[in-house]
């Protein structure tokens, strides 16, 4: 089983308007809703690869119990969300239909008590026994302590489960520090994380860091993977448009679940940027077009990066 | 009992945010969430009057489940919401801390089918055996007949019980020629339903199509009644601001309320305006401020039409 933990999990709800104005009154024309967070979103593509996977961090509330009544219908998802008393969040996409731009409103996430953090680990603990990856994923809830992710990094190196990180600002920085498996920050994330503007430089500093790989997703140039089997390029396929919502959580599904088939490095890099882009692609935000994955993959050229130059 | 009827109840939640920009992305600082729909609001003012009073109209769905939640808390609400397979709606406000400005982002509520509708208007009639009173409050959720506000009205005039009408459109326009005994419409109600921006003119047009008495709000004039019983003018109080989401609803409830009280016109104006008042100025939205509201009510000055001129 895979394992993702998503701390701050959401109810994710999209809103159509015909246009949105600040200021005046709206009628909402559509409405969808999915339990959403980035782990949860990397579970369900890990779960359409057919993959087992388990899925844990906090649900609260009205809201966490439409998270988990979303998550009962989802194959190979395995509920094991630890229950809060604070209410899950949600995060409303207003979409208006005249731009097709997306005004997005997040809600902070339940605050966190020590009690539950402490009964959080002790699950996490315990879900590590079974697992072949973890994914850590996303923002932290309030009450957190902002070194989480190193210490739940710590705790799956302790029993030697690859762990891959996914986050931003100084839960990324503590976390590293811990010595993950892989981070997959985008360009900003390394920039906020080392200071530096120029991505190569950057991801050599996230690997000095502590982070036994980096793989950056660096826009319209793709993937690149700093590693300790050596680096690679993987470019993105070329006039792709849709909804990029989703299309990181995606990569990290193609990353882990290539790495817990043994595969190598560019056979991991094609999966992610091949399911990354058929994400793009796909009309529901956070779902992959499979005949498009198949495409790309069959057609993705990873390179070294001594060749690629 | 004072029976309220809110046929499309919400789920009204307020987003705080730090500034409004379309296209971006938000952090909501704060978030509040309380049962809605006018009705509901009516009903919430009766109660902390004094009156016993019972809500019905339609709840489903897990937001429905947080309304019913929501209402159980509250002394002398009873609960008589008949349950349906689709979702109730939530109501956003997004209010922007930098200029004040609400903008408002309301989902259309349930598809209400017509054996659900059946049901209702059997529950309906049950409730108006031990009712002093009742309030049809708001707008009509997808699939219940632009009629049934007309329907709604004859049963509670063919069973000798008090009926005020409050919504707006093509549900008022086919309740008033039920012959309710109240209509509360503002001006802008008023003209869409008799096409004349005079409000005067417009009243006594709403009285020939049916209402037995009229009170329109009318804005900084405040209140002004056309009854078999005469024409009075209850003038808003001075220098009032505030939030005024739900002054109307409070309106309605101290029409109501002085009305199973026995008490003549002036005295139900006077109460009217003065919760009406309380309500912008309380801060929390749609509840009033008892001092305010007790100060105003020894005030109120409530003159016949005749004198008003």
């Amino acid at each position: 089983m895979i394992l993702t933990v998503t701390l701050n999990t959401a109810l994710d709800i999209t809103y159509g308007v015909k246009a949105l104005r600040p200021h005046a009154s709206h009628r909402v024309t559509e409405v969808t809703e999915r339990p959403g967070g980035k782990g949860l979103n990397v579970a369900r593509v890990l779960a359409a690869l057919g993959h087992e996977t388990a899925v844990t961090g906090f649900a609260g509330g009205p809201t966490g119990e439409q998270v988990r009544a979303g998550l009962r219908g989802t194959e190979r998802v395995r509920d094991a969300l630890v229950p809060v008393a604070g209410p899950t969040r949600r995060t409303i996409a207003v979409v208006d239909a005249t731009t097709g731009d997306t005004t997005q409103l997040n809600e902070p996430g339940p605050l966190i008590t020590p009690a539950e953090w402490a009964a959080f680990q002790e699950s996490y603990e315990r879900l590590l026994r079974s697992a072949s990856a973890v994914a850590l994923c996303g923002s932290l809830p309030p009450g957190v302590p902002v070194g989480a992710y190193a210490t739940l990094v710590r705790a799956a190196r302790a029993v030697s489960v690859p762990v891959l990180l996914d986050t931003s600002g100084e839960p990324l920085r503590r976390g590293i520090a811990a010595r993950p498996d892989i981070v997959k920050p985008n360009a900003d994330e390394l920039a906020e994380l080392t200071g530096s503007h120029e991505p190569l430089g950057a991801m050599k500093d996230a690997r000095r860091r502590g982070a036994h790989s980096v793989v950056a997703s660096l826009g319209a140039e793709g993937l690149v993977a700093l590693t300790p089997e050596g680096e690679w390029r993987a470019p993105a396929p070329d006039r792709l448009s849709g909804n990029p919502t989703g299309a990181g959580d995606s990569a990290v599904a193609g990353l882990l679940s290539a790495w817990v088939e043994k595969l190598p490095w560019p056979d991991r890099l094609a999966r992610a940027v091949a399911l990354s882009a058929a994400t793009v692609v796909a009309p529901v935000a956070g779902e992959f077009d499979r005949a498009t994955y198949e495409d790309l993959l069959a057609k993705a050229e990873v390179r070294e990066r001594a060749e690629a130059g």
